[in-house]
């Protein structure tokens, strides 16, 4: 992800974003320290911190519903907090802190009180030990809004990834690629991506075996599975090509051939989209029923509390999250008065 | 991989490296015709291209065996033609013109009449309906040569790969993770790298499920195959760890962390190889008696014949092939007599 987000100066209203700390023992308190700090952030953003009292700074307002003033830089909103803190390792306590922001969060994001909700990372095993037995955010953000279909796009670049399964053993991911699920999913990039400023999105399915199966060579979901998924969905409307070989069709999407990458398993979409933004990037959830956008890298335990961690990550989730929509550019008119953002060409294409 | 290896020329001996021209419907001819062009190469590299004589170009003399002269540029060693051909078409005459100029070519390199072999590619479709079953030229060089163990190091900038399994559907690769064939293959790995001058190759094994089954949470390949191989494999005095969470541990290659990374199937080596390489790259087949180097990228069928293609990673293979080992380095006192090249740290680092 390109780092060179930058945000115009305005005068008048900011975007207003939530922001979770995440786990109290990773490096989300520090990540949100950072942006809290950040000046230029400060002028087109206001952050609604929500997360324990006692991490929140002096000389941050306190949220008080929609009627908290804009003229207050930045707000913090409290709830329940973890007690003591044992920074690096998952702990009951701090799943259940990072739990009770991440459902104050989604309830004011959902409630139309902020513009969109950007979380820091969550450690999977805190929220076990706090009794949440998830994937991770994205399937509790899912339930709590009662999403039929919730998944991730994750962006690095120019490359768009939206996965056909997640956190699973790979041998169980391969029983997944199938063509209802694969047609499901390709409405759902279509439908999120059109949502978010792109008018006629360009899509592509990976293949799943080496090669795409190289003509039923190497194994055959290619030809049972997956290229009548990808008629069927070109049939609906849709403009979709593949199965495209592993191999190619993600560094075709760093190029900008295609404006969404369906991947088929956890690490074909994350392979490629690690490597592009040098170890994280930012992902939208779609089929939520408002916008929520976060940084793909995790709690990193091994340096939390050493103030080491970079926020460029979180800080790109936020400026996409007050931009409004992937698609969208700032336009000539809309005058300095106005959220906007330059962002490089090569990070974000218009299409 | 760096398009900028170059070559410093010198006054005596050449290099002298057999070069296949591959499937004639494929690009491999019009690649071998650029390198035959390239003088820059001509003054550090003797090519014997093995083909069929119909492809050979006016002005190129014949390979007369090893007595053949150093002094004349390049050479072109004749072997069975395809008759016509359709460019961009598997057919089974270009597979068979394909397999005889490999075949001569692997044995030239074996009896040492040549310092390496490199090869360009071949189309398995026309080997198949040449009557060859094979996966590539790969199993073919180790079935010659007798080899036991015959596994390709594919090679993107700082990232060197080794697969534990190549061209099979994805389930079935699932099955090949066992701890033997993993400790099996990190041996080799470590003496291939050796052998070609690193000294004390740092290895790293891949996961197989997402972040590595996260203490067996998705999957417990790691906990029941991996770890144990890893562990094995330091016991016999290898520098190896691992497993590493694959979206991790080839951004981790990539900035030069490891001599070697372990990847456990074909995409999940060859998405970050082909993302780093810009679509291609090199590989070094390891297990065989003599050196093969070989560019990565395929027959490209659908640019066959239109002076489109390339060259770069031939010429690179060919470079790589001419220089000996990949941690040699040219030192100071071997003076412009002998075979050079000035390599980008960046491309090819020393240990």
């Amino acid at each position: 992800m390109d780092p060179e987000f930058t945000l115009k100066p305005h005068r008048n209203a900011r975007a207003r974003i939530a922001l979770t700390v995440g786990d109290p023992a990773g490096i989300g308190p520090e990540l949100v320290q950072a942006l809290l700090d950040d000046d230029a952030l400060a002028r087109a953003v206001q952050l609604v911190v929500v997360g324990p009292e006692d991490l929140k700074p002096e000389g941050v307002g306190s949220w008080q519903g929609t009627d908290s003033p804009d003229s207050t830089i930045h707000l913090w909103c409290s709830t329940p907090g973890s007690g003591r803190v044992t920074m690096g390792r998952a702990q009951a306590d701090c799943g259940r802190a990072a739990l009770a922001a991440l459902r104050r969060g989604a309830g004011m994001a959902q409630a139309g009180e902020v513009a969109a909700l950007v979380t820091a990372p969550v450690c999977k095993e805190a929220l076990h030990l706090a009794g949440e037995e998830v994937e991770g955010q994205t399937e509790l953000l899912g339930r709590w809004a009662g999403a039929s279909q919730c998944e991730m796009v994750a962006m690095a670049g120019n490359l768009r990834v939206m996965l056909l399964s997640r956190h699973m053993p790979l041998a169980a991911a391969l029983k997944e690629v199938r063509r209802a699920t694969i047609v499901e999913r390709l409405r759902l990039f279509d439908s999120t991506l059109r949502a978010e400023g792109i008018p006629a999105p360009r899509l592509a399915v990976a293949g799943l075996n080496p090669h795409a199966g190289e003509g039923g060579l190497f194994g055959s979901e290619e030809i049972d599975e997956i290229a009548p998924a990808v008629a069927e969905a070109c049939a609906l409307g849709l403009s979709v090509q593949g199965p495209i070989s592993p191999d190619r069709v993600f560094l075709e999407g760093s190029r900008g051939h295609w404006d969404g990458v369906l991947a088929l398993y956890h690490d074909q979409g994350f392979i490629p989209l690690k490597l592009l933004s040098e170890g994280s990037g930012v992902t939208l959830l779609a089929g939520l029923p408002y916008r929520r956008l976060s940084p793909v890298h995790g709690t990193a335990f091994d340096i939390a509390g050493e103030g080491r961690a970079d926020p460029t990550n979180l800080r790109v989730a936020v400026v996409m999250a007050a931009r409004g929509g992937l698609g969208s550019r700032p336009s000539q008119e809309e005058g300095p008065a106005d959220v906007q953002e330059e962002v490089d060409c090569e990070s974000l294409p218009s299409t």
